[in-house]
């Protein structure tokens, strides 16, 4: 899954690693979106679109090599003509974007040369939500129907679901991001993300003075602030206010008063004078303060921390 | 102020506007910002950046004809060699970015030609808040140390706290794209924005089938749904789960479940079938359901409902 720009982490990059890794069939949600990956990643791979063929552009496919997702007998209508490869899109209980059972009894590709049979799963990420189970039988019903298809249900908490739900092809998008794709257990996946913000000044501050809009912080103590150029116009949520922190010198400082549009503001009294200097980096997003993390104190979850991110980063790729 | 791409919106058609209006003096975050913003307005209106000089930048700022804020003694004493105008971000009550007494009082200016003396309000948007008038009398105590200086002390919500607030020069941001500078009362300025969403697929449902991730909305009738092209990596924020809503054939339709990553499902039963086609759009922002509107389903203020804004619109600019 590379759709939202690789989840905000950059497609180009993103693309061209899980290519050299091997991966042979990627996702995306928009046909500009796959559009520009083809330009990225050549003839060769396979591209598929989950949005489908909209009014006027089915012929944009076949132009640029992508596989539309047909989500319901309107979009099938409309590719009939195109006489070219696409997959097929059931709900099974997302209730969201594939042919419906109703649909689906109207149904016959014949025209159609389908070369992959998808759904998404609603609650993967609780896996003792009685849904899963009905999504999964939901799916082998229609499977069956449809028994040349490579068939494909599970994103990343699906995989995670155990065999039975992994099918011919997995659409990891999270996981491979750094997400915890089993949220209250350890993450068996790898943080990848490193976040840092850049120190822009400094600052002794009174006991009783307030910090930021609203003077919705007031220091309890005299101590010592650092401003940082990050801000919700980087993606670093509003939400955040009063809650995150970040990491400097081995210790967690916290963030203190609302996140403005373009910094924001931790208190470093903890660390010595000498520690914290304008220029100094600290850390937002790491090992120890993951995007699962991050998105529990702004009231989120990791996915909205990684599509967040802004384009005011300096980007590093190792 | 133009920093944070335009709140959003574009910084370079934004500025060619402002431009095109009058503006003279435009306001940056980032070193960055003011670079691409000088490359596109061209020689002649005076960019200033709040940011200021970080270690080893500061060569940067009269290469491309910048002019920093100097905002705090190491600033200042960086800023030194380069014998170049500097504006001066005096600290009086926000304590964020910005000289603070205890600095101003060993500060002297000698060597730097100084064009301008900034601070910043923390609490405009409230005029009854006591800081406003106490940071009005502290910058007013300041400027008499500077009289020379060009003073500015307001930006979008001061400038509506009355004409003391307004001095030589005022930072007009959020107001001018639409956001109400004055929370609680009538909004002065025009909503700029519209925003639409493009609808991928239209399904029946039935009562007792749920809708989206976590299975967490239900639908307590039969009903229709209307599936959007936008999600939470548009900056559609996923606090807007379940709250949200859109304008369509006149009408307000729900926001229902979870604000997903690159779809928000609508429930438009109340809408007759051949008012709602795939294709269609559904009005997200517009003159009935602006930015502040959206920030209060939201959660959050007008100004991150714009910067959220993403890439993956078609943006046209009239």
């Amino acid at each position: 899954m590379v759709k939202a720009d690789a989840y905000g982490l950059g497609a180009e990059p993103v693309a061209k690693a899980l290519r050299a890794a091997g991966c042979e069939t990627f996702f995306v949600a928009t046909l500009d979106e796959g559009i520009a990956l083809r330009a990225v990643l050549g003839g060769g791979p396979e591209i598929a679109v989950f949005n489908g063929p909209l009014t006027g552009s089915a012929g944009e496919y076949p132009a640029h090599g992508l596989t539309p997702v047909l989500n319901d007998l309107g979009q099938v209508q409309a590719w009939r003509r195109a006489n070219a490869p696409a997959m097929l899109h059931v709900d099974t209980g997302m209730s969201r974007l594939g042919m419906t059972a109703r649909e689906l009894a109207l149904f016959t590709d014949d025209p159609i040369p389908l070369v992959g049979l998808v759904s998404h799963l609603a609650c993967a990420d609780a896996p003792e939500h009685p849904l899963n189970a009905v999504q999964l039988a939901r799916f082998a019903a229609i499977k069956a129907q449809f028994p040349r298809l490579r068939a494909s249900l599970s994103a990343s908490s699906g995989i995670f679901l155990g065999r039975d739900y992994r099918h011919d092809l997995v659409r990891p998008g999270a996981a491979l991001y750094g997400v915890n794709p089993c949220p209250g257990t350890p993450n068996p996946m790898r943080q990848v993300v490193t976040l840092k913000g850049k120190i822009v000044q400094v600052r002794e501050i009174d006991r009783g003075e307030s910090v930021g809009y609203g003077a919705a912080h007031v220091m309890p103590e005299p101590g010592r602030l650092a401003v940082v150029a990050v801000g919700y116009a980087d993606g670093w949520l509003r939400a955040m206010s009063h809650r995150g922190s970040g990491a400097m010198a081995g210790r967690r400082v916290p963030l203190v008063g609302r996140v403005s549009m373009d910094l924001i503001t931790f208190d470093v009294s903890a660390l010595a004078p000498g520690q914290v200097r304008p220029g100094d980096t600290i850390e937002l997003l790491g090992a120890g303060y993951g995007v699962d993390e991050a998105a529990a104190d702004a009231g989120t979850i990791g996915y909205e921390i990684l599509t967040a991110l802004g384009a005011r980063y300096h980007r590093i790729y190792r």
